[in-house]
């Protein structure tokens, strides 16, 4: 096989803890048991749902062999998923949030992204999407409201090939400068959230807030297991995007703030050093790109040049 | 490294569909995810945590990568755990029959109960248990009216070193003959149900219901993947024990019926051969080891010799 397949990867910097003494004829017992699990899995009709099945068996199984997982570490085990399905509701998803901090989102969205080229990178979409988002003109205010230090962003959507894309939808949205998402609030607001289309030129410009880091939801079991680990909820500050154009493959991902203190530690593991960018900070006064009065509030300005990838509808 | 250690084993039987090709840089994208995670648990005060967190995070990256989980089937998998939890409840626990039909619950007792000797093998504890079960005397019957065909049950208690063990409590519980324990009955009987204690000489005798077939719960997310995966929820006929004694290691396991066409598909993996024992089926009017009058009726007999390991309190 060449290096150019999906092999297990082997090369874990992690180095597993030293395993017990497990008798020859105590693994065999267990090898077998294992074999009888995957078999059991053998008539399924679908095959893509035998080898998802019979894979999930395979590591669960290997996972409890290799840590020799105890009883009581099982039952603990089952009362964290117990309390994570309780706590879930229409407004609150724990099982994403377990996902999203045990990388297992981001992961799926590399398996399901690869890097293309040049085009500009992905990340998590998380749970504070909207579907109807307020149509804001180029050079319009996407804050509708939400608190914070105004920001200039402005960019061109090209494709790999450097071509100015016109017309290309671009979905914003982010949690205002207290953490929250409009979502969070109890009343019906929209905030923090917009759509626009590239110009003929491919280029883009609107104001938005200045991205300030947030907390995960963290008063559930994922969040005790955060504590227990002695991980941090909170999330590197950023601004979402998601673009799509005919033609071409729909990105999701952020912009980063260079020099947030939170980039490495980021709790859904969503920073990439590609979607990191400068926002630059502007003194008070400092004219503005368009004109707009700000009186004599600070303001920063970002440039996030968006290369969308072949493919899509 | 010997053979004598708990190396991963990799002589599956099941061999994994072929993979798609992965380029090498993508790869290493991907495994670089995977360190990043696992380093976020580094700061794990409690080694042990930091051990099952960063295995579990090994082996769900590598199921992901392996099978290149797509995001549809991530988000039904989240729909699936959703489900599951929104099922449970203090009567039902949807995680516990998913980690038994997935074979996890076999192998953690599998772990945790290494074959000793010659002593009687352990195998799943089942969700029927309870802790005020009734007192019977020896050659009483533990059915309290539960319908069945009656079965004698008797043997001795022993240790390793093939002495009887006089005192040891020995609780008994099944199923009856439609299938159904006690619990799972609105009224509040107890039934199929009993606790006694080995006589001076370790022996032990007791009238019961001769076992027959249940299914698991099967009308939840659990039922729908056995559904999907043309796997039946139906245990093999079974008669549960739990042994104590002191200064030796509690015995949780089963007897199961020799011939029963469920013991290659039990639902849970129970099933060991060592467990399986000859039910002999008596006619009408074969007189019974005690003398009771059964009438008309046809009975059956067991004999289970119950060897426990050193070991416990
Ligand atoms: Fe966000
Ligand atoms: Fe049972």
């Amino acid at each position: 096989m060449s290096t150019d397949t999906s092999e297990p990867d082997t090369s874990q910097p992690d180095t597993p803890e030293p395993a017990a003494v497990v008798s020859a004829e105590q693994q065999a017992r267990e090898a077998e048991l294992t074999a009888r699990v995957l078999a059991s899995f053998d008539g399924t009709a679908d095959p893509r749902l035998r080898q998802l099945m019979q894979a999930a068996v395979r590591h669960l199984h290997a996972f409890l062999r290799e840590v020799r997982l105890s009883e009581d570490e099982w039952q603990q085990g089952i009362e964290f998923l117990t309390a994570a399905g309780h706590i879930t509701d229409e407004r609150r998803q724990e099982f994403i949030l377990l996902s999203d901090t045990l990388g297992a989102s981001m992961q799926t969205i590399a398996i399901n992204n690869e890097a293309y080229a040049d085009a500009t990178e992905a990340t998590v979409f998380g749970p504070f999407f909207v579907e109807d988002a307020p149509l804001v003109q180029l050079g319009g205010d996407i804050a509708g409201g939400a608190k914070g230090q105004p920001c200039w962003v402005e960019g061109t959507v090209l494709d790999t090939g450097g071509k100015p894309v016109p017309g290309a939808r671009i979905e914003v949205w982010e949690a205002d400068e207290d953490g929250r998402y409009d979502l969070q609030y109890d009343d019906d607001r929209r905030a923090g959230r917009g759509h626009l289309f590239s110009a003929d030129d491919g280029s883009y410009r609107f104001w938005a807030v200045t991205p300030t880091p947030y907390p995960i939801p963290y008063d559930g079991p994922v969040g005790k297991m955060l504590e227990a680990t002695g991980r941090s909820p909170m999330r590197a500050s950023h601004l979402h995007f998601m673009v799509s154009a005919e033609g071409l493959r729909t990105l999701v991902t952020h912009i980063f703030v260079r020099g947030d203190d939170r980039l490495e530690s980021d709790s859904v593991f969503g920073v990439k050093e590609s979607l990191v960018r400068d926002f630059a900070e502007q003194a008070a006064g400092t004219p503005t790109p368009d004109g707009r009065d700000l009186g004599d509030a600070t303001w920063s300005r970002v440039r996030f040049d968006i290369v969308l990838a072949p493919g899509g509808a």
